[in-house]
């Protein structure tokens, strides 16, 4: 190992070290932390922000990654993926101010209260002050980076290393005919779905939810599941990632489904190298759009299955009674039900997609200068009412629903069709590859299904460009053909 | 403000900011983290610890002190008191090598599970070699520290500034044959007191001590409470603080106990000095034995009292209905019964000393190595029956059963004894100035009560010196009177 190799693990280490503390920090802001610690936790989220930033973007660094560029490593080592890791990464990072990185840290901080007050209070004016400074942050981030086009690019380059606007719009236009014509047929066959009706017990959601969490693969020696306003899940530290979901009795599918959801980005975490390999490129998930696959595979194409029913409505109804007047038949045509929504965390996976698409171009336009944010509830409410067909009630039913421009998270949302995408791509390839998976799902058995994605996914790190990483997987990027077959068949379709 | 004093607070606020992510990581290791995790968590006790180890050793802060001790701050100021509190800190940091910081956090941040696993077989020899190291490392930091007669003196003097063994040994020696003479009358009253039995469902523990301890006083808009596997409280932030307690179906007194006990440790430290003061002398709590009497104060002499349950009785029993069957006065009896037992932190007003002055001294020859680790449960066991007469079964009821060691707290058990007798020292002295304070507490009023304890204990930080405190607040320095006293009307005894 080269010195300047060996120099770049132990600063990727020191990073690791305060990265995970700011990780606990974060997730304990979402889950526990008492309202009068906000004002100090952002401000030390500006501090370790604006210390990890400090520490990767010195000089040295960039010295010691043009070394190792020197010398030479294989092209599928992981030395040179690392090497070409931190090479992306140093140059982002070096271009942005260290006084923007820490304020941007402390804006992220202060905003998330006040998001939820303003959705509580169902309020855009009280949250539009801090979406003024977090999108100018980002407009002036982009602006830094560099772009062309549009400065959408510039940020989703940070989610999708790749990805960028004309290529989204591609896929954008190449699916949504697709999802109009599917639309039809899945809202009939959802006609005839009952609604499930009953208590369901919090303990009862929380020991079926940990048990199919478990059987699954979720690792509870190496992680956990707590309540949170949002579902999400981080990986606080090696050995140490987190899920967590929300509860409401007369809903269980809601927590179960969030459980499983964050199973699926909780064990592609929790399948990445570890030890030394973490804080570095390769210890690293790749991307979003490939982590949502992992998160929408075990959500929805394996725990919206009628196979998934047929196994687990005995342990279902045992840990939750009020399931036992319905079959099995019944609770999985319930779970599957079509209908446009509100919500994009509960909307169902023919009109989800919608919801991105909308929020993309919103997103975009906002950050090109093409709308002011004071127009955002008139834009969002008439563009919504155009593509699903429904009058939104208010800005907590419509732009204040989703915590994401409150963490700064802006230019991401496309990532999450790009995982619905590459869920079904990689789930066809997998039961190609293994036909056995099928029976074994059938039987609640999960280990060949998980270890196929351990192995062409979780165990690459960020070896590769995501679509690099699907056309090694799969043999071809992410495209629409494999989720609409998937959808055309379960909604009784003829194969288009 | 000099430009050293603006120095010295920025530097104090930047330790703060790293202190308090330390705060929650190990919070977060009591409480919730997962096994997997515990390695890479002890690492970043080590990192955490050498980098504000670093930051407030560094040459330069030395000569902001020696300016500012220069600058004749007048001595009853902010600025003096911080002053004396950052050259006292400063004095015994620089003595330690930065090795011996960062070996000793990794050292606990490992103990720990090993402690718990050896407690649970009840297997001294599994934790041995943890405390060979820990002890080890006590020694040495003694060593750097300097001491004189006992290696305990340079411990005892970072928990319990300005302690040392002879002024422990003589309390001991004045409060030993007291607690001796109030112990058969003590036993005598406790005969007929009843045990309560029935089933106590964690949930209505859970409501009633969150009642119990918000009309104390405590502040749940800035603090919380959960489970752990020994109650604790910590301060994570400004605006932060957390207590935990365990939970026991058969015993609702053991978690409300620990609530009222960790609830004045957390109104404590949601009494000192926070914005600016935060991490500085003045907004930090001086000492353990001070701390320790706002935790006795809650549990003991207000939770204790006859007319705490006269005015908290009917809620008890609403929210815990098997304590119907019992009257205030049989349920005052039952937590007020005095009767030798293994566990110190079970153990009652009367004989829990016991167990702080036989840990004293054991801890004591250990560190001046009259006495070897390998020899520590036969010694514990011979002394503990020769003090209370019960033969130890296991060490995990004997030497084991305390997290102190486990967590490198050694040189600290005094503190405990230190805070009973400042409680009732304290407690008497502001009933003797607010007459009104009796009736108040009868009607469940805590107000006056906990403003004295602000006033004279909260605000002042560490202005002073544990014992220039209790001197400033009551008159006289921590004795044994006011406990002596109390006790002795306690269990029908004349005064002394």
């Amino acid at each position: 190992m080269s010195d300047s190799y060996a120099r770049l693990l132990a600063r990727s280490r020191e990073i690791a070290l305060l990265g995970s503390a700011a990780h606990l920090l974060h997730w304990d802001a979402e889950t526990l932390q008492p309202k009068a610690g906000v004002a100090f936790r952002a401000e030390q989220f500006a501090y370790f922000g604006g210390a990890t930033h400090r520490l990767f973007t010195a000089p040295e660094v960039g010295g010691w990654i043009s070394d190792c560029e020197a010398a030479g490593y294989a092209p599928d080592s992981t030395e040179a993926a690392n090497v070409r890791g931190w090479r992306r990464e140093y140059d982002r990072a070096t271009r942005l101010p260290q006084e923007l990185v820490e304020a941007h840290e402390r804006s992220k901080g202060l905003a998330r209260e006040a998001w939820i007050e303003a959705r509580r209070r169902s309020d855009f004016a009280h949250f539009q002050p801090h979406l003024e400074i977090l999108f100018g942050q980002a407009r002036e981030m982009a602006d830094h980076w560099g772009w062309q086009g549009s400065r959408y690019n510039a940020l989703l380059d940070a989610y999708e290393p790749g990805a960028d606007v004309a290529q989204i719009r591609a896929i954008f236009d190449a699916f949504r005919p697709q999802l109009r014509e599917i639309l039809p047929a899945a809202l009939a066959k959802s006609a005839a779905a009952p609604r499930l009706e009953g208590e369901f017990p919090v303990e009862g959601q929380i020991k079926f939810n940990a048990e199919v969490a478990r059987a699954v693969g979720f690792d509870f020696e190496a992680g956990r599941i707590d309540a949170s306003t949002h579902p999400f899940c981080s990986r606080i530290a090696p050995g140490d990632t987190r899920l967590t979901t929300r509860y409401d009795i007369h809903h269980f599918a809601s927590s179960l489904f969030s459980v499983l959801h964050e199973a699926g980005h909780g064990m592609y975490e929790q399948g990445v190298p570890e030890g030394d390999a973490y804080g570095t490129p390769m210890g690293s998930a790749v991307s979003l759009g490939i982590h949502e696959s992992q998160s929408r595979l075990w959500e929805n194409l394996v725990g919206r299955a009628p196979e998934f029913w047929e196994h687990w409505f005995p342990r279902a109804a045992e840990h939750l009674p009020a399931l036992r007047r319905y079959t099995p038949a019944e609770v999985c045509a319930s779970v599957n039900r079509v209908e446009p929504s509100f919500i994009r965390v509960e909307a169902d996976q023919v009109t989800y997609d919608f919801h991105i698409m909308l929020r993309f171009e919103i997103e975009r336009r906002l950050l090109d200068g093409e709308l002011a944010l004071a127009d955002v509830p008139a834009v969002w409410n008439e563009e919504f009412e155009r593509s699903l067909g429904l009058k939104v009630p208010d800005d907590a039913h419509g732009c204040l629903q989703d915590i994401h421009w409150s963490a700064g998270l802006i230019g991401y949302f496309p990532t999450y069709t790009l995982g619905n995408l590459n869920a079904a791509q990689l789930f066809a390839r997998a039961r190609a590859e293994e036909p056995a998976i099928d029976a074994e799902l059938a039987r609640g058995d999960y280990a060949r299904l998980l270890g196929w994605m351990r192995r062409k996914i979780h165990a690459r790190g960020s070896a590769l460009l995501p679509m690099d990483l699907m056309r090694e997987a799969t043999g071809a990027p992410t495209g629409v053909e494999a989720q609409v077959a998937l959808l055309r068949a379960k909604f009784g379709l003829a194969a288009s």
